[in-house]
């Protein structure tokens, strides 16, 4: 049976795609992507970046991109996400292996699970892991998620302020990704959870543009970008030790 | 300066090892990891499976076992970690780079953090982000941990009844690790949320034991493996179609 495997490419850092990850991208006979209205695809770009360290291509044959303008209208959304899928079930109905590029991990906040959703009924769906955001972001900072008998709550920035508050308050540590427009409100979340001093910023994990705030007086209260996230934690006096960067 | 390097080997399939773990591992001098009292390691165990994927060994001069009993007395733990962090401070101070091997992510509940917090002081210490076994359970099982204005809850066994039913019920998706000796509790707490339907198990992830139960009334209300986690998921309509396992 033709599958449709999504595969995670991991957050930025080429040399954090997985072994599975790797032969799978070779093995495919489709290899797909959502692209911006330019054509521009991150995951394609860490994609080829991976296989170029090992000494393999991509060969250009394979590559069927699927432009998709990012929206919050949610027919808007689910109509591209049928008009992806009736694409992608051409090429499984005629027996053609595809993968899904997705940054960070397939089956974590990624439009993955979007496609298998329309596709799992008539083909084989499976998933290959690969590195998240906040994973990268506690190991660009030092700091971990979560010790042994603590707990974590990943949030986004789509909470309202009171939800933010009172999972701040409730959890050992939090993540809040997605933090660019809503940047302002969760820094007034942090300040009246008590939490402001545990908290930590980083936009683009484990990339060239990435950006550390530890200080978060020194972070504007204006919105940022998509890719950024904070990092509240019960070990900040981990982060900047020595050697740390 | 000399650098101790925590790499995350990820949750027990070998393939799910990233290619950055792999070159550090050829890359060190000293390769470390815990052992239990009969001198066996599960994340020793993968690293060399991952290796021999490629071709590679493992040379045994590199190897330093750190065996470790595990226990919930702090003082014992802590005095344990203090004569490990010794150890490796030795060979640091020899100016010989150290990696320490840690199934799944370093920094999500892992052991590499209580070195760290040792060693950060005096030396640079790294962390290499690794597949952790929430990953591997959601692609195991098919289902999502998140989807894009959802959130989700990371909790352990450690939690009380009180505790689990509260964020089961405030949290679209959470994951509950080590869920081997409460797993009664975790049933009740389930039952007493409302999100009995929405929950499923796995044991052993991504290893040759691994275990699924989508249907909790089959599963025992006892005791279990330690390395056994729960998933309440708003998504559990996408396992077990077509080709799911």
């Amino acid at each position: 049976m033709a599958s449709f495997i999504g595969l995670g490419v991991g957050p930025g850092d080429p040399e954090l795609i997985t072994l599975k990850s790797i032969r799978l991208l070779q093995e495919a006979d489709i290899v797909t992507f959502i692209c911006n209205t330019e054509g521009y695809s991150q995951a394609l770009d860490i994609a080829r970046q991976a296989l170029q360290l090992l000494g393999l291509t991509l060969e250009e044959a394979k590559l069927l991109a699927i432009p998709f303008r990012m929206t919050r209208e949610r027919d808007e959304a689910n109509q591209a996400y049928d008009h992806a899928a009736d694409k992608i079930a051409r090429y499984l109905d005629e027996d053609r292996s595809v993968v899904f590029l997705c940054e960070g991990d397939p089956l974590f906040f990624g439009s993955f699970a979007y496609l298998q959703e329309r596709l799992s009924g008539r083909y084989h769906c499976e998933a290959v892991s690969g590195i998240s955001s906040p994973q990268a972001a506690s190991a660009a900072l030092g700091v971990p998620l979560a010790l042994l008998a603590e707990n974590l709550c990943v949030l986004s920035g789509r909470h309202n302020e009171p939800e933010l508050i009172s999972h701040f308050r409730d959890f050992d540590n939090a993540v809040v990704l997605k933090a660019g427009r809503s940047r302002p409100q969760i820094l007034r979340a942090l300040k009246a959870s008590g939490r402001y001093q545990d908290a930590l910023y980083i936009e683009y994990a484990t990339r060239a543009e990435q950006r550390i705030v530890t200080d978060l007086d020194k972070l504007e209260p204006i919105p940022g970008p998509y890719f950024s996230l904070f990092l509240v934690s019960r070990h900040k006096n981990l982060v900047n030790r020595k050697g740390n960067s």
